[in-house]
């Protein structure tokens, strides 16, 4: 005889509940992502149900469960028995410049790894994985479960959109927060990350949690506590979850905007690439390698990432990745060459804009978010889903931070089209570059901690 | 030139406003009804916004400005010039046995005011006046502005229930709160009630704001906050607003149930009615009456409702006000004549039972919410807006709170027809009849407190 269980609470009562801060059960969250799932709730509940959720968070335990339901509520992937202990994936919470996925993912299958990677499209400031690599002609992000098997079976890494079968509870959750104000709630983020990562069926999942000027979170402290989250509620589903908190202040790299990005990708994956890239590369992709035990620990996985990088293993895997994605053997060979002429393949910006020092001076900082902001307006993002992007857009730093220039020395390079940059633009993305002494500069690694599962 | 104004906000960065903890501005409001009533808002938004009223609350300005945008979303009422400061009415927040409105509205036209009575249909435990009134045969509670106004003009009162082009948005709201766990949140609740009131135009307007077991508030402080709020944003839309405190624990009255209490307000307007109940009337109406300054001060405008009553005069209104609405000339004639045989008229339960004390004692309490409560069940109530009831199912107290009497004595009668009562619910109305001692018993006026406009 199965336990007498509580009677089944309607919507409204599930409502109040949240809405007085009590605990939702198991049963009733599992009822709430039902309802949801199924059409059975009304939008006006679920926007109320979200509203008191993000006034009154959700313990551990309800965190866990919501992302576990919302995980069940479509398909969950399932991969050949030869590959258990191999399954690896990396999300990030969104930065300036931030194309480590590129890298990573033929690095980790470099190594030995299947790295089934979803990755999403650019809103507000931050860049898409998925826009990036679209800027790739015939790069094909649509790939059925099938597909991945066949791709990661053959290659070893791919990277690709949501299926409308995954996790369809976390589409109409994201698409109501959107609007409704409930964007910023720990719980609502954390169970969109990991359940979409959870139906991955992976191994090991390690989170890039980004902090300061351009990130979601300005300070370590919320960045910190969400990446607790984000990692109990990894491992609560059976993936050794681990989490690199970096900082997000200036750029990662040097390049902003999509064909740019795939450009300073293909540099590193050649050998020369920017450090701070590299480094956040071998850092996360180190960590992955130990939790699946690949790597004795995460020194050693972070050798081994960097030697699939330098030793050019990396590449080869991107090269495949792209022709088993669509890309044409030809593009994808010309890209991969090295001294590649990129814009024989890559669409160039029409125009090319250099700004110039103001003075002599040391570049002791550079705001991400303002040079993000601007290259978004100019037509590298969208403000809506479903807009298009301009894969040329963008801006190019043509100096290092710490680095010594001259007044008039070329500092930023904009690559734009429709629209041209506004006098008013130029002058924030000027402002954007700051000029200090020696004395003010010092060099400081984007890593800043690592989080290990408990 | 008009003076710059701030931009407007977009919904989800209102929601967001409300959601932080932040005052709306007349603006903020003012877009967010026209959103609702224009249908711009989606449902989600709607409830999340609900949701964040419910949990941040509203200042008394945000109250105000909600109201008053809520009333000016449809149609407001004009009357003819020679009614100014003679429209009236009054609100109850809900009651066991209320029958107040049926015996109000024709003693206040009795002493010549207009009075267009806007009431509801009854929901959970508590009975709508429009439910009691239809329970006579022929009386039509649907009725245009111009078929208000011609009653007025002839009669001086009429009941009649809103309709489509009175207050739109709050219809979307009443809809969305129900839905949403955000009924009771005093903002709403004073937005809803006063702007369908302020739409009427009013001269003064009276509150009957019920605590104790059988009402919204449990305790005299949540209604006297309510109160509060609501004879404020009554005044401010330019109404004299008062508030009566009224206990809600026992029943008014004897009766409870559509039919049995017409015949009850009845038996009043013939000077046979209970002393709570024509207490509650007097106070009400006595306090509208010197708002109005028709009466030089609650005392005497109790005595001038005191005397329509006894008298005989409310009773012809009433009479005319059946007639008025639809009542056959005959039918309202032998309700209101001495000595009438009510149940040739009225439809009688096909079962009476006389449940009996089970010892000797005084009645020291009554349970009017499980009163309610099971007669609800019995089919005098609806659980869900549109389903019909029962016109004459419901419960008679034989006796009087603080009346002694012997065991076997009969104390309630049930006038039941499908379902018959159940064991369990006649042990439930047995227990809500209370026996003690002398010494338990103490008189407790219905009236609490009267708030009067600062």
């Amino acid at each position: 005889m199965r336990p007498r269980q509580a009677a089944m609470l309607s919507i409204p009562e599930l409502i109040r509940k949240k809405r007085d801060g009590r605990r939702l059960s198991d049963g009733d969250i599992k009822a709430f992502v039902e309802a949801l799932t199924s059409g059975s709730i009304q939008d006006c509940q679920t926007g109320a149900m979200l509203m008191a959720i993000w006034q009154r968070g959700m313990d551990p335990r309800e965190t866990a469960t919501l992302t576990k339901e919302m995980m069940l509520s479509g398909e969950v992937m399932s991969w050949p028995e030869e590959w258990a202990g191999l399954m690896v994936d990396k999300h990030s919470t969104g930065g300036v410049g931030d194309k480590v996925s590129l890298v990573l993912a033929p690095a980790l299958a470099a190594c030995g790894c299947k790295v089934p990677m979803i990755s999403g499209r650019g809103l507000a400031h931050t860049g898409g994985t998925l826009d990036k690599l679209e800027s790739i002609p015939g790069f094909n992000i649509h790939h059925s479960a099938e597909q991945v098997r066949a791709i990661l079976s053959s290659v070893g890494c791919c990277i690709v959109g949501q299926t409308e079968r995954l996790v369809p509870a976390d589409r109409i959750l994201y698409a109501t927060r959107d609007i409704t104000g409930t964007v910023d709630s720990l719980p609502l983020i954390t169970g969109s990350i990991i359940s979409k990562k959870g139906a991955e069926s992976l191994t090991a999942l390690v989170l890039d949690v980004k902090f300061g000027r351009a990130a979601l979170f300005k300070d370590l402290g919320g960045a910190r506590e969400l990446a607790r989250l984000l990692v109990t509620a990894g491992n609560d589903l059976g993936m050794r979850t681990g989490a690199v908190l970096s900082r997000m202040d200036a750029v990662i790299g040097r390049a902003v905007g999509n064909s740019l990005e795939v450009i300073e990708a293909l540099d590193l994956l050649k050998g020369d690439g920017p450090q701070d890239l590299m480094e956040l590369v071998a850092t996360l992709g180190g960590l992955l390698l130990a939790m699946t035990g690949m790597a004795a620990d995460q020194s050693e996985g972070r050798r081994q990432i960097s030697q699939a990088v330098i030793g050019g293993a990396a590449l080869l895997k991107f090269q495949a990745m792209m022709e088993a994605q669509g890309v044409a053997k030809e593009t994808a060979r010309t890209l991969c060459s090295a001294h590649a002429d990129y814009f024989n393949v890559l669409k160039k910006a029409e125009h090319q804009l250099d700004l110039t020092a103001s003075r002599d001076g040391v570049l002791i900082d550079v705001d991400g978010l303002t040079l993000a902001e601007v290259v978004h307006k100019l037509g590298a993002g969208r403000c809506k889903a479903g807009q298009p992007v301009n894969h040329s857009v963008g801006a190019q730093l043509l100096l290092s931070l710490g680095q010594k220039i001259t007044r008039g020395t070329p500092w930023l390079r904009v690559h734009y089209e429709q629209p041209a940059p506004s006098p008013d633009q130029i002058e924030r993305l000027q402002s954007a570059l700051v000029l200090g002494s020696d004395a003010d500069w010092q060099k400081q690694s984007l890593v800043q901690e690592v989080m290990l599962p408990d």
